[in-house]
């Protein structure tokens, strides 16, 4: 299991060219929740959201010799446009293999940066027989989007920044929980900063399954979710699970319209454009206020990328 | 005319209660303007606007025996909400003289910052009688928008914070142009760091009087302006317009579709929410990109308070 020396280095590695992102709040959101919350920003993460830290720290740790074969990935959400940034500032190739019926507003931002996108028919077969032949034929590196050490080690330095940029050190800290990248090095960063900080994931409902694996004891699959929180549809990895499983203190749920409300209270209060997976956080403390009340809160918001004309309010 | 000294009194006298604002840029709409642009982010700044560095300059340099009875001023826009606030910080009575048909958004911000809101029909001479009737009744203060050497002393330290953030300094600073309060101020604190710099003020082609003004020598008022740019309707006052005259190198214009494209740029690049009056300064350079090219460009991006739900993207 990795540790927080692991993610020291990571973040040492990734540091000049990921953005230390800024800490916002509001006095108005502070009122409504009835406790302080401190937001880390990660939609203003460079390719907009939290990926870009792994995939970074990932790619910059291959030996030269693996790296020069290029990477790979299947992904069509901001794990691979983080891939895809990464590669490009290594100058080796990433291959992303996407759903035929990806967004085009995601195959474009994937090819923007410089990816090599090979279609694939949108099942999990098709998938990873796609990205088996893209290994045997370019010798590429795969890179897990969340069940990878190097990746939740880049992920975990979102919250150590975090930690250290608080004046107060805060009671809890919640990410978004998907495939549990962030989750797990979020709970490694806050627990060696102090094993005081409790530390929640933040999950919707219709998106339950960290929830019922971290109640069970065993990961239990996600079938069919229905959240518009379309970056939290994965399921637990057995890397992430077991950080979960020993240093998340609970996981916390949220309807889909308290996601909604966090969007828009984001939106109006901080000025700042967040996707729905990146809302979780905030959703769960409207879901949850007894359980915040009056506490230090700091609440990680993953990512920005949402495509605004399709959006309803 | 105030000077650089009065606008650095100013910026002591607010620096306590007022929102340093971060500056950000965007590698992608760096690329597509082909200049490099540092955004400083007054969407950011409380009541999510710039006029709350004016409105609390204003009131913080009042003498107590002023102060005490209050401040009053007509508006239905971000000027409200920042007087209200602005009062509120030191306790005394905002009176806030509002048209009756003024959105329930804003009314509720207002009310919401603890401002006494008197309605009255929404024409001119309505306004000002209610006006002069609350301040024979009240011996309150009255707080002009944007005519008033306290205000744009306050509005000047915004650019006077941006370039001390910047690490190299601009060729061009550009800001939003209605009352001409913040491009007064602009100009000053801009000139005074270094007269190389060049000061452009931004409008929009449909309420293009600061531009017929400008050119012309003397102030043309604006009549009945269609522009979505809900902030810059008004026209320039003396003590402004003087300021401009003087240190402004020019005044530019943009299309409403260029006003929409910046708003969406900014939105989906930096994710940041901006309102219409907002973006017009990223959307002067998108109209006149040569005026531009290869530039280190300083935007100021002056309010985030748009209705999200009455916005059609």
């Amino acid at each position: 299991m990795i540790t927080i020396k692991e993610v020291k280095l990571a973040a040492d590695r990734i540091s000049e060219y990921a953005h230390r992102t800024p800490v916002f709040s509001s006095t108005r959101i502070n009122s409504m929740c009835g406790c302080r919350i401190s937001f880390k920003c990660e939609n203003l993460q460079r390719v907009g959201a939290f990926k870009f830290r792994g995939a970074l720290n990932a790619v910059s740790s291959m030996p030269t010799e693996m790296l020069c074969k290029g990477v790979v990935t299947h992904s069509s959400g901001n794990h691979a446009q983080a891939l895809a940034l990464a590669a490009k500032i290594f100058n080796v190739d990433a291959y992303i293999v996407m759903p035929e019926n990806a967004p085009t507003v995601k195959i474009n931002a994937v090819r923007e940066y410089g990816g090599k996108i090979i279609f694939c028919i949108p099942t999990l077969e098709a998938r990873e027989t796609a990205t088996e032949k893209v290994i045997s034929e370019t010798g590429s590196a795969f890179v897990h989007p969340y069940n990878d050490d190097r990746i939740i080690a880049g992920q975990a330095t979102c919250a150590l920044e975090f930690l250290n940029q608080l004046v107060d050190a805060p009671d809890i800290v919640v990410a978004p929980v998907g495939g549990g990248g962030l989750l797990s090095g979020t709970a490694i960063s806050t627990k060696s900063f102090s094993s005081d900080i409790k530390v929640y994931g933040a999950e919707p409902e219709m998106a339950d399954d960290a929830y019922r694996s971290f109640k069970s004891g065993e990961i239990i699959p996600q079938t069919n979710p229905q959240t518009i929180a379309d970056g939290l549809l994965t399921s637990l990895g057995d890397k992430t699970f077991e950080i979960i499983k020993s240093n998340v203190d609970d996981i916390l749920l949220c309807s889909e319209d308290h996601i909604k409300q966090a969007m828009r209270l984001i939106f109006e209060n901080l000025k700042m454009v967040v996707e729905p997976s990146g809302a979780v956080s905030l959703a769960v403390v409207l879901a949850n206020l007894d359980k915040f009340r009056n506490k230090n809160v700091g609440l990680i918001i993953s990512g920005g990328n949402i495509d605004i004309s399709e959006f309803k309010w």
